[in-house]
Order: structure tokens, then sequence, then C-alpha cells
């Protein structure tokens, strides 16, 4: 890990996680990988993020070994998330719960489900029909009261995730 | 809630939720806050957080109803976590587990114990004694194995965190 930038004083691993993903737009970034998301044009077409500091985002997960960077076709590269960065879900799932709770007027944009048994997930991650804590790989994210109907503004990879579809797979074939 | 200041495009929970809690020292500020930490000066002498900056941060957090400002002895205010405030326990302990669990080299250094019946609490708050999920106002933080040994320069915050304490409550009498 990279020596401490913000909270030197701070050891905890509070501090020691917000030294890796406390940075503007990097959970946001980490999200889209577990929705699938794998390539540069994806994310800057999903988030509208400069792409400098998507550049910077990327290259920092790289380091701190949340994203690998793996060859694709045409030697272009792809981001997906390693063993440690997919223990970050409850991380990102507990934010997106807290902020849906207290500020999602019109309900949740995205809802989690079982993809063996349609069980629709709590904030917990257990499923309302088997009762079981549900593995990130076996969890589908469906479209939620909030999202709105599609517009002709929608990116490709938001159009993509108005089907339902299984976390960390490819948005495409 | 302020309008969105950094993600304007976003309008997931994730990005609320940042919105509010994402700016750096701010969750570092409420965890704190779950420790029963309530003065300004607390806050300073255990974050070592410029005083400008807690300054803004209480204040937006105020805003957001996430903490409220109380009278207390001497004409002073203290901070103590609102209810909204309260339900983010489950974001601070995943990014804190997170933070511990790859990078705590010598171990956490602050663990949670259920106040009924001493058992540990997992990543997930639940009692390895009883098996229940444990509330916040339930839950003792103890020291855990990576605190090290007392120094002379310890805060005053950081010398009374070596004493089990029940969260919430204010660190004195």
């Amino acid at each position: 890990m990279a020596l401490p930038r913000y909270y030197t004083q701070q050891a905890c691993g509070l501090a020691r996680a917000l030294e890796v993903v406390g940075e503007r737009w990097t959970l946001l970034i980490v999200r889209d990988a577990f929705y699938g998301l794998r390539r540069f044009g994806e994310f800057t077409a999903h988030l509208e993020i400069p792409r400098a500091v998507l550049t910077e985002r990327l290259n920092r997960l790289v380091e701190a070994d949340v994203l690998a960077r793996v060859p694709a076709a045409a030697g272009r590269s792809e981001y997906e998330l390693t063993a440690k960065g997919r223990t970050l879900w409850p991380v990102v799932r507990s934010l997106m719960s807290w902020g849906d709770e207290h500020y999602a007027v019109a309900g949740p944009r995205r809802l989690f489900r079982h993809a063996a048994d349609d069980g629709p997930l709590d904030e917990r991650g257990i499923c309302a029909v088997c009762g079981r804590e549900i593995a990130i790989g076996d969890t589908v994210v469906v479209p939620g009261p909030g999202l709105g109907p599609p517009s002709d503004d929608d990116d490709a990879v938001s159009a993509a995730l108005r089907d339902p579809h299984r976390m960390l797979e490819p948005l495409r074939d």
C-alpha cells in the first residue's frame, strides 16, 4: 500500500480504508466495476468523469490491488475487480442503502436479487426467499422504482443496465 | 439536503451518500461521534484535524441532519448523532472492517462486543455468543491487538478509549 497521504495520524482501519477508496469518484468507479463495467470508455460514458481523473483513480486502484488491469482485444486494457476489490461490496452496498434510505424520494434506482430464486436482497445482502446471505457473484442488479423512464440521452451503459444483469459479468457478450 | 455538489449526473443512492459523507475527514468525525466524542475540542484532539476543516465538516453534518448541535454547559455546544446519523453505523463498520482486514498488520485497533453477554461482534455486527445483530447502543468498543501500548503523547480521548466504552455514550461522566 502507498504511504498514508491524508490521515497520517490516524491508524485505524477506517482511515486506512479511506486512504484507498475515500477520494472523490473512487467508490463510484468501484460500484460500476461491480455492475460489470470494465473498459475505460464505459466508465467515462456512465460516470461523466473527467478522463484525467479517471486515469488517476484507476491507477490508484490498480496500485492498491482493488482492480487488476487485464489485456483485452485490440491491445486494449480492461479493469476487473480483484479478490480484494470484491470484498468492498459491503462498503458500496451500505453506502448505497444509506443514500437510498434517506434521499431516494422515488425509491432506489437499482435493486438486488438472488439469481437462484429471484428473492429480493435486503441492505445486508440477505435473500428474502431463502434467508441466506448471497455472494456478489450470485446477485443480479435490476432496475428500481427510482430509475425513471429511458431517455434518448441515455449512454450505452445506462441502457444496458435497464435489463437485469448479473453482478461482475461484463455488460456485453 | 444541499444540492449535489460533485456528482451532478449521478442520482444513485451511493452518489447521494457520498455528497453527504464523502468529503475528507467526514467519516472519521462520524466514527468518533459513535465512540462518544461530542465536543469540538475532543474531535480536534483525537483527529488532529485543522480547526477550520472541522468547523466546516460539523456544519455540513448538522445541515444534513447527521449530527445535532445541542446546548451544553458554559454556553458551549456539543454534537450528537441524530437518528439518521446513527444509521451510518453499517457504513463506518464496513469501511473499518475492510481496512482492518487488508491493512491492519497487527490486527484491529478497536474491537466491538455485545454489552449484555460480552460476545465479540463480527463485521456484520452479529454477536458470536447470542447470534443476534446488535444495535449500536448495546455495543461496547474495546482495545484491539493493533492499538499498541499507551504513550505519553496520547491525547485525552485516546487515553479514555483504552478502557471498554459503550458506543454513543459521552466519554466523560
